[in-house]
């Protein structure tokens, strides 16, 4: 998985997060890279970089075009909206983590150089993750999500009804507060604060877990095959909403039909050395080498 | 998936089960079989047909040899010892259901000549699983599960510690009751019972579900690639049974490790036509297109 | 706890359901209830009776006054409505069920003559339920709920952060979308959803189930004393709404602070004769005499 | 709930500990009583210290009668032990804590002289504790848990079936491994691995847990008040065991009816000062003032 590479030649940077060491870390960054003879671009994000540095920020396009990767500064959030606008159209991201915690940053502040230095050699793991797609029948937008994709009413404790069809298999009618898709990447997000199992980002599946369903019966997470075509069709007068790795949402009609597959673009993380999924579990997730209850 | 074939030549038959039906189903098929100018062999554990038919029971060899597919009569646990036995060594199987619930069999005995009828024309679909295969390290023996192996305390409420690997990375250190280790084919078995997920038969995964664990940390079940190596590495004084499939189990000695992974072989189910495991579902978990609670 | 009785002189009927079958139905009971000389009265939600029966909808206030109980037609809804309304001011309810399911309701459609007789007659049970009650501190207001108080982000993925005191005594620390604190009442409604413990009616506890917890830790319900204080103190800058059985809700401010208790008022529900909460259970939660998976 | 008093004049120790610390302690304890003026008696698991204090180990009926209470040194094992052989009998118990994790004990090795002389001087709160007890029916035997009752097959993934009655009204019929009926002291314990809730201390309520239930249905924890009859009619030809608190187990019947109910003896644990239930969850279940996932 190692890929060793002498050099880059065009890195960009972007942010989604209002954190006030954004732009000091954006600084220390450009300084890194401009000494590595690396050209280095950054979006409107971190516009307030100009000043300081006498250079313009670029637009999403110009991006897209020019950059080898692109480091994502901010939390969860930020990742997922780079994700989404940069590394769905090919550009790989590497996220420098400013908050608690992350399943898709690596690199804390206070280790930026060392790390950044070990990439630069070709010293880093690429990761690649799917992202998950979504269409509403007889309209033209698509919705794309890394995290997940979730269906629900829009306010606590009202009832939506739907279908659930797989690969135009019936499967179940539910009555719930919604229901959560989620790619392998969502499984440590949503999902999993709803019971949903942890899904390791090798396995080619998507889960499906209703939300404080309202049947009788066995409402068990569905991990079904990542080809999957899930098909939710809203019934009766049920208010919904569709809900993009919580951060985009819509409003749904009545009697919608909504497509869920896994889309075609691909994200490529990239880490440092050392990166450890189950690592990542110990520390956020609480497992541990011996700290057992008994 | 439907293949087209005129005529088979050469089909077996086998139980488990101690229903007092098995005979009289046995020799019904053996009639509709024999009708329609197959032979048809049976093995040791249908002895007692040697009377009425005046044929001789067939060694398990003769019968891997021979058969083009088999015929299991009996519940979930005749298909589980039937797949490990013939289903491993490359024989289809077909399965004729006596017993309540059973997500592997398909034709009830008040449909054999039917369905059968349409299978020998050739109007059937290949399901493939996989098997599940243990071995201890320092062993020889290789032993082969269906559904889930189980690392257990072999008694309730009392503990086994161990620490998990896959794919010789440290996953975490856990006390509990045992650990299930399920294919796709045992996802709506033993392990459902536990709270695991339903994974679909064509995802290539294999999920882990610590049985009361005793950590104070997150215990979701965990959803790793079909092609994962997992290693149990027993801890301290810990007592433990090795159990496959809930029917054949061995005494594990301190510190004994485990090696979990899944099996070359690959048992391929054959289902008459209109086959539907959304339908099984909804039959044997209650899913329902219309009973729901509000 | 069959209380035999000659004769109610005074009974008043009310609803909030928009159900077709409602004038119908009052219809019928204002019938077979002037019969047997009791004097009936409705409120305003059932004004389109004053037409066909030519008598006057009255206020809440003299149904309070003159009324020895109250039926409630409609579902669970008009059940929580009633019992908010006058239940919680002492006057007794009888539902009769419109809806799919309830665990307040006991009188179908097709049976209210034979039942109500039954109940004119004296051949009932009263069963004693506590209403939840909420304040704000430095407010005047106090909320009523009979099955559920809930603190919620009001949207879908959104945390709330929060401090819980019981008694004066820090509990924990929690991120979650929410937090839903039930009556026994309330544990077969939202609470059960969300997979918290079936409390029965004679318990005398609160139920505490976090929503979509996001911590590391235990997030295990929590059963307490029907006599807690229990204290929800708002943290940061969390948006949050206050929800009383998912009908009625009002906007949290910034570290607002909540209180939560069991109110001085106790609703009593009557029943007819062989009511039984197992049978409920069964019939709404699809526990079985016999129905099992295997 | 602080009970202010002078002076004891008798307290007892034992042990059900293998800890090779155990006897130090143990003389430790004794030299702070004997300097106190206070009478130590030591019970035959403590025979060894015999030869170190020339003191003559008692028989339990001698404890029984003379000592004012008990201090048990071990951990959680010793605790339930010393409950049901001294507790029960109207012992008070203090709990040295020699173990990793203990809702019952309450002093660490390192504060015992400390925390003791808090203790002597009358600076204690006591916190009564229910037994639950179980009988078969037509037998004379009454066995007792302070934790919980569990009713089991006796292994892994196979089947028990039974009848539940609640004060002589059915319940449901289940399928499962098991079933475990805890007290609100179990309720952190054994049931709380299996998904029970936390029920405190104060609640006057039992708390029932399926083991791995095969049903089809709704199978939520089930709380019941603490004066409930609870009767399971074991089915079919299930071989299961009755198993109180993990420690003492015997085999059951085909057929056996089994009644559990709370005990009439009441334990009185003694609490230095300072003591807090919800410390004692955030210690060893991770709940915590600012640990959070995100």
């Amino acid at each position: 998985m190692v890929t060793k590479k002498n050099k880059f030649s065009h890195i960009s940077l972007s942010t989604s997060s209002k954190d006030n060491r954004v732009i000091a870390i954006a600084t220390q960054i450009y300084e890194i890279l401009s000494n590595a003879d690396i050209k280095v671009s950054f979006d409107k994000s971190l516009v307030s970089l100009e000043k300081n540095l006498k250079v313009k920020a670029r637009s999403e396009n110009y991006i897209v075009k020019k950059a080898e990767f692109l480091i994502a500064i901010g939390g969860d959030g930020t990742m997922l909206n780079s994700s989404r606008r940069y590394g769905s159209q090919g550009i790989p991201i590497l996220g420098i983590n400013l908050g608690k915690v992350g399943f898709l940053t690596d690199i804390s502040p206070n280790e930026i150089t060392t790390r950044l230095l070990e990439v630069l050699k070709g010293d880093f793991t690429k990761d690649k993750r799917s992202f998950l797609e979504a269409t509403i029948k007889g309209k033209k937008d698509t919705y794309l999500a890394l995290n997940e994709i979730v269906i629900h009413s829009g306010a606590i404790a009202q009832l939506i009804q739907f279908n659930l069809y797989i690969n135009d298999r019936f499967v179940y009618r539910q009555n719930a507060d919604g229901l959560i898709v989620s790619s392998p990447s969502g499984s440590t997000a949503y999902s999993l604060s709803g019971g949903g199992p942890i899904v390791l980002p090798s396995v080619k599946a998507i889960t499906l877990l209703p939300m404080f369903p309202h049947s009788l019966l066995n409402t068990s997470p569905l991990v079904v095959n990542d080809n999957s075509k899930i098909r939710i069709e809203m019934l009766g007068k049920s208010k919904a909403v569709l809900s993009m790795d919580s951060h985009n949402s819509i409003k749904l009609k009545e009697r919608d039909i909504i497509d869920v597959s896994i889309g075609k673009s691909v994200l490529t993380l990239i880490h440092p050395p050392g990166h450890d999924f189950y690592e990542a579990c110990r520390n956020k997730l609480g497992w541990s080498a011996d700290h057992t209850k008994n």
